[in-house]
């Protein structure tokens, strides 16, 4: 019976071999690799038995904090950078064998805010009516990486408002601060908004009280999230970020990307580029969405 | 803004430099191994996005199972060897630096069917009156590692039935086949229950899906539990196991130790060795407890 026996290293093996029946080797390797990681943790840090018993405590605590508008299990991905990397990985496969010089938008998380299902609006629209915050409005082009216009290109936005708060937190509230708008035949896009602020990821919950222990605030700056498709085109899942805005030097979720921070220019109340008349001071933000075509390399 | 930037690897300093302002050396110590080990799993499958959401749905429907009588979690730690590894980490450093050629007492899991309070029966009670299952005699002595017996050592013991239940798996049992026992002056303990038979870790909720995508069965092997404490002496949680049952070579959750594995030896029935009149056959266990000095060692 001497397969019986392990010490605190082989384990680990004996736990593996386990799935020797497996029938999915994709499920096998990745439980292989969890297994392995997993084990490697508790031996480096020579977990304590009371320790672990926290560890079951605080997971439980994350699972009775969830309900269809809490997702206590992404934020705490999101907080300790695994949704970023994830993000990260699958960009890194997209961009996989492709050579150029143009580098793609990159993508950032998606984060728990969004709404499927928001109003397809004419180019140009106000997309936060009645929305707390100063106006902005937001123009660009979308084009592939040779920088060929995608006409009719869908931009889903959705972003907080001016108070740094999403309609979904809002108690019976209708979607605000939402929409989805089309690119025209020069693959551009305009649209008005407010420019968002920076806000605390939900902090009231096991997730809240592990970044405390950690040292860390719960912040994320000001950014506006854009889902933008194309036929043929690999979707990017990304956000607009603030530039200046508190917090983007160190986003609780580790979403911030250099080549995301779009300038808010300031510009005084009159009739702005698109012919709208201002009675009130505005912004303008300006950004490129690059898509890389699909089946590019790999 | 240069340390906004990072790739697939670095990310993971990024996380880990956030833990600047923790002031709880062990917590900074812990989480910093943790995001160590959660990146490199994830880099090291290439996690897709769609099976980082799976994993999220899984956690979530795991905290949705618990509740006061059902830990999920702490079933997915014992299935992936977690909870068998922290346990023995514990014995190895209840063990630190100490010599000699006795060994303790191995320790196994707990499991989930501990139920606090138990009743106080004297040496020689039959604690699984009227519970399905085949008699048996249970005997043997606690010692320290000198083999010097230690009076009025407590063991707390509990089990399933012959069937494979526990009485908390049954809505509204009492407590059935649980006590606790104290040794005599001579370190000795006897007392009659039933002979334990294997049966399955519950399967009906995610970490059952898990074992059956993994290719495993959920059973483990018959055994009893036995929580052995004496003054001035480390407390040991563990089982004996039932000799020849089937299962023994893989317990769903990796607890058998082959010190821990008792012959169940058959008698017919008659007069048992302790004067009581058994008119079905029976059995007898024997197990000798060697419990850990405090202050060995470390």
């Amino acid at each position: 019976m001497a397969q019986l026996e392990y010490d605190t290293l082989s384990i680990t093996d004996a736990v593996i071999g386990r799935l020797a029946e497996c029938q999915d080797p994709r499920f096998k390797q990745v439980m292989t690799s969890l297994i392995k990681h997993l084990h490697d943790f508790a031996r480096d840090v020579d977990l304590k038995g009371d320790e672990w018993i926290r560890a079951i405590e605080f997971l439980t605590a994350c699972g009775k904090t969830c309900d269809d508008k809490r997702q206590e299990f992404i934020l705490l991905s999101d907080t300790l950078g695994l949704s970023m990397l994830v993000v990260a990985l699958e960009h890194a496969r997209a961009l996989k064998g492709r050579s150029g010089a143009t580098p793609p938008t990159d993508a950032t998380v998606q984060g728990p805010f969004y709404w499927e299902g928001a109003p397809e609006l004419p180019l140009g629209a106000d997309i936060a009516e009645g929305v707390p915050g100063e106006p902005a409005l937001y123009s660009g082009r979308v084009t592939d990486l040779e920088g060929k216009p995608l006409q009719g290109a869908l931009l889903d936005i959705w972003s907080g408002d001016g108070d740094g708060v999403y309609d979904m937190q809002r108690d019976g509230s209708p979607m605000r601060a939402r929409a989805r708008i089309r690119t025209d035949a020069q693959g551009r896009y305009w649209f008005w908004s407010i420019r968002p602020t920076y806000y605390p990821v939900p902090d009231d919950g096991p997730v809240g009280d592990m970044l405390r222990k950690m040292g860390r605030h719960p912040n994320r700056p000001g950014h506006i999230h854009m889902m933008v498709s194309a036929p043929g085109h690999t979707r990017v899942v990304t956000h607009l970020f603030v530039k200046n805005s508190p917090y983007l030097d160190s986003d609780a979720v580790f979403g911030v990307r250099d080549s995301l921070i779009v300038d808010f220019e300031q510009h005084e109340a009159g009739t702005a580029m698109d012919g709208r008349k201002m009675t009130k001071p505005y912004h303008v933000a300006h950004y490129d969405f690059r898509l890389i075509p699909q089946g590019a390399g790999a």
